[in-house]
């Protein structure tokens, strides 16, 4: 049995939330696909290939042998079905999530019944980290250190600095 | 690789809704642990017995070859990891859920850090349902079909009507 | 066409939020019929004779031709039906609230696809107010004053006193 | 007694939820006027004309002769009143949704003491629908078939392909 | 024991919410500093000066002697400090208030453990305001007079007619 | 200005994230009074006496000179008034929490206008805890250490060992 899992999203930038996802996905299936959102109409701040190479940096510095990432656009369920995984991976971090994440699992489910939702529960001291926090305190100079990998701190940092 | 999920809960009486979380955990993991909570201070209307007694008819209606049901009491993690699970498995199906799965999710991370919680979302057709409305429509005369396994629905239906 | 609508609830006591939907329901519905839940297993403080009776005092003090109101017991939509009445009315005023009347809707609608559910929403100024708020502030001596109806003030004042 | 009712949203586009919604308006309403907000900042994706022409479709296919439809601006209550609607009819899906209309129901009091809104609860298997999550997945080309109303599919379908 | 609170926000416009949590934070506070965010990526409708001199107005027109307002950007926390502040003032009013007060204030300790968010509830009479309703209702001619405070309604309400 | 702040609850038992509350209040209050509600209706594990013991406990473990702590029953604002306290501090911990503190703020603003509450944010470290939590896994033989605080950790584990 082997099982592969996709954990989508816009990982504008990757967080130390987004981590502790990705660890316990890696714990409990044999291959992690990352999937970056290509065209998201939310214009982000990091470009496509910005996000898979500081992804790319972080698998190699924690040494996740069996975590590939990628980008992609159109349906997600699509995308999984095309690198043969039956699982999507997700975090639940808030109420608001909660509300958000059951509506797409419901749609997902409809177009495609193969194919499963799994979540992990944020850790509660990362329960209040988001991407959109993280770009905020780094656009107005404060220490994002501990909100994101170690790996790819200072990559950030700069870059946002100098939006 | 071999992965065992424990699926622990009241299941007083087991419906549909955890039908639903048993077979998503079913096609994740290898082995599935349905642990029914022994002594319970909510006064289950059904007895230890005669709820594993109703799991089993349905693993074995279902064909589930993979699953295996007993009783427990003590701390979940305790029991998780005396069965060799790493794994808690449960359903999430509305806000007041999630906002006690997350207090028990950092609990029990805390109790023992090997262990991990997944999450299934209920399928929306299955959102509105719990055992206590199971039970109050049985109670009260209220037909039950389709609530929970058709193989159990007599003996739950006849336990409600004469209780 | 002829509409009949049944305002169900414990109404232990009756409060002003309850006579906020009860005025809305009266200038949608012809007649309106307040069921007040006999065995409810909460253990009421006041007994559903006291229940109706109050309420009775409240329809003729507020001269609410089109209202009637009796107790029941078993499932709703059974005692709906059985008075001719396809619409149940329910007020909303907290989000735990909106949780258990979507669940309740929804079974309601599996078991009689004929009945509907119409909800109205409580105004700001009482949407923090409630049965047991009203019972545990006379319990401790507090005014109810603007609580519950005028008309069933000093009744129920005095019975939470002497409890 | 001659009651109108109010329907008023975005409808960009009309799904199987409002039709649900609809619905219920139908059968407590002698007359449904359902309204298409014009200017709306959102920027929708059907122009108004388009909008307002897919619901009378939708009317005639499944023959509401009690249902009318036109777009509006401006105050939602001057509107209600200058068709002399005392009632808002509103769908509610989720606790987003809830506190949303919460604030507009308080609001549109306050301008508006004798027009009242009216809820009905989404069915639980419409409860992850949405005009936007519509409009998502036909723009990448997934299938609408049973989110959308079969009269007006075609249309959408092609509509959010070509955009 | 000298306490200065800051009570930042976008009071685009400010409202009558506002001013209750204001007349809180008087009683509670020695010095109260409202802070006007000024680059605010929302892109107000009134300009940081038109915010700042309403403030103005409302502070002289009831006579709060202890209260100051400025505008401000960059980090919350930063400008704090650089005022001697070590209280932050916030309003709560509704769950998704609560759920990004929460993460708000998890990362503000996280930037700054000397400084600590206190929090005073919106009365229920209030708990349906907002800015953005107020700016909608006027742009759309409606009356706003008990939404804002007496002294700035007619300039609120020319501003957005003229928008 | 000398302000005087009650902060009132069951400690059932008093645990970390209590802790965090009452070190935020006494930074922000002249004298912080903890008030431990009697006669509740809970039926507590601890008793009255033994929950004040433990709390004299912690303040003198923590030298916390500007805290007393009491029993009490009645009405809060009642006690309030009759200590010279203008203010009842509250944490929040999560929604429904919010729901719920929301309906006391409103209730006891009302009861008496003088009184106002003031709420603290829990770290979201301790978002997860509660005083059953405690008292749950204590009874099952879990370790407790880290969720009270260390001066009464033995006395609590002790006495849930023995229930």
């Amino acid at each position: 049995m082997s099982h592969i899992g996709v954990y989508p999203g816009s990982f504008d930038p990757f967080t130390v939330g987004h981590m502790d996802v990705l660890l316990h996905a890696v714990s409990l299936f044999e291959t992690v696909q990352v999937g970056v959102l290509r065209n998201s109409a939310k214009s982000p701040v990091f470009t496509t290939e910005e996000r898979v190479t500081m992804i790319e940096r972080v698998i190699e510095a924690e040494k996740l042998s069996s975590v590939r990432v990628a980008s992609f656009d159109g349906l997600l369920v699509d995308y999984a079905a095309s690198i043969g995984a039956k699982y999507i991976i997700r975090g639940l971090r808030a109420i608001t999530d909660f509300e958000y994440e059951f509506q797409i699992a419901a749609l997902n489910r409809r177009l495609n019944r193969d194919i499963c939702t799994v979540y992990f529960m944020a850790s509660p001291e990362h329960s209040f980290l988001s991407s959109s926090a993280v770009r905020e305190i780094g656009a107005m100079g404060g220490s994002i250190e501990g909100l994101v990998p170690p790996s790819i701190e200072k990559t950030i940092a700069e870059r946002l600095t100098n939006q």
